[in-house]
């Protein structure tokens, strides 16, 4: 498991006084940098040299954020296929109010891809191995 | 349908040269405008009388979006239930290398929602009415 | 002068219920882009041949600015230099509350500027031509 | 001096491979957040007793920002005035290929501010004294 703090910052509320949907998806990208980092430890992401595309997010909003208060995004893989893996984020908050919850959940499909031959590619051993060590069970999730 | 004509801002692209994944949340969430109005005509988003909470959304990434042209967001009714509904939205672009393309699509579930009881509440009659003109049908699509 | 129309995005307003100050930048931002198309037509934005570097910006934040109605973004040179120019931005917004006012104004200086060897260069005449074009007079400001 | 340390989302960047300029206005807004706290320690920014407001942002762009290093930012109070006070941003950032450089800096101007009278009120003393002592000095400055 990845884990990651954000103090959210004041203009990632709305005017209903939380946390924006489209936040999220800023945060879960966020929260997946190290996952980069197993495919290019330097993070230099251009098209000739970088392995990776992200085919499908999906965002599921369980309960209110506030910008009051730190986020903890949680980050596991959940599935590891032939040609992509998929990423599951978790978002919790606690407040005075209410003890640490489980506020927005959601899920990444990322594609093994080469940029130049504009085609999906087997994902290699080596990577498979570095992601299924942070692969989800049963006993990680809380909810 | 609902038809939404962006052009994208420079800051939209990333540093592979294409639109942000993170940007059609941004982009599905403007083309929802004329749906908010259906609910509150004056866009008064508060509290006190708003009605809408998101529940989920999802995309789609298909093919690569530029920041170079024009992209018209379609925005359908796909789903009407009895406290909720589900937005569908498709983003397309025309360049000169490439005929109009579906570049994105995703989904958006919408509930009936007050904030004071902070429960789901039915979704009333006349709005009903006034989404299911919206509804897509088998030959709206297409792809 | 150049003129920009936005129907501002839900995402952009911020808990105190007005567009956040960071959303001037990227509206501002969006405006300019006319005034890429001077230096490459096609928006084509990269090292190897784009010009244009952002030096300086700056925001003054006149009056609130709501979600619900259009802003328009009106967009002149305010002065033009040997490598570098100076653009001069203001957002206007109309409600039932408050005849058309403005509410924002900024400045961009862009600079002339080679990717390649990492300096400033002369701003070609003929693109000091095009941007004389849409230099802001006394008679131009309504404020 | 406040030290608020960033690493940048990949989608900060832009198709010229830097971090696009917009991006400063949101680094430096979460970089005030502790300036927040003195006005309101529990963040409950509310019309109803929230005291600040901005007028005005500026950003230089000295030098390039990538997306691949941290970012330090580096906050001080520069002007303690009757109504308002301006705080003062530095970006800095390290890579092996160039020591740790001021990429970026900003002014904001806050005011003190009643949401319900729609007018500017005089800073109070006691808050005075919480901003007086991250008050810039020539020392601070590495540049």
């Amino acid at each position: 498991m990845f884990t990651y703090i954000i103090q959210p910052r004041f203009g990632e509320s709305d005017c209903l006084g939380h946390i924006n949907n489209t936040v999220l998806a800023h945060w879960f990208e966020a929260a997946r940098t190290p996952l980069l980092r197993f495919f290019s430890p330097e993070l230099k992401i251009e098209k000739e040299s970088f392995n990776l595309i992200l085919a499908h997010t999906e965002y599921d909003f369980v309960d209110e954020l506030s910008f009051q208060y730190e986020v903890e995004i949680r980050t596991w893989i959940s599935k590891i296929g032939t040609k992509s893996f998929t990423v599951y984020h978790e978002a919790w908050q606690e407040s005075p109010d209410r003890p640490l919850s489980l506020c927005a959940k959601g899920k990444a499909v990322v594609v093994h891809y080469s940029y130049i031959k504009k085609q999906s590619t087997p994902l290699p051993e080596d990577k498979k191995t570095l992601l299924a060590q942070h692969l989800i069970t049963e006993t990680c999730l809380q909810l």
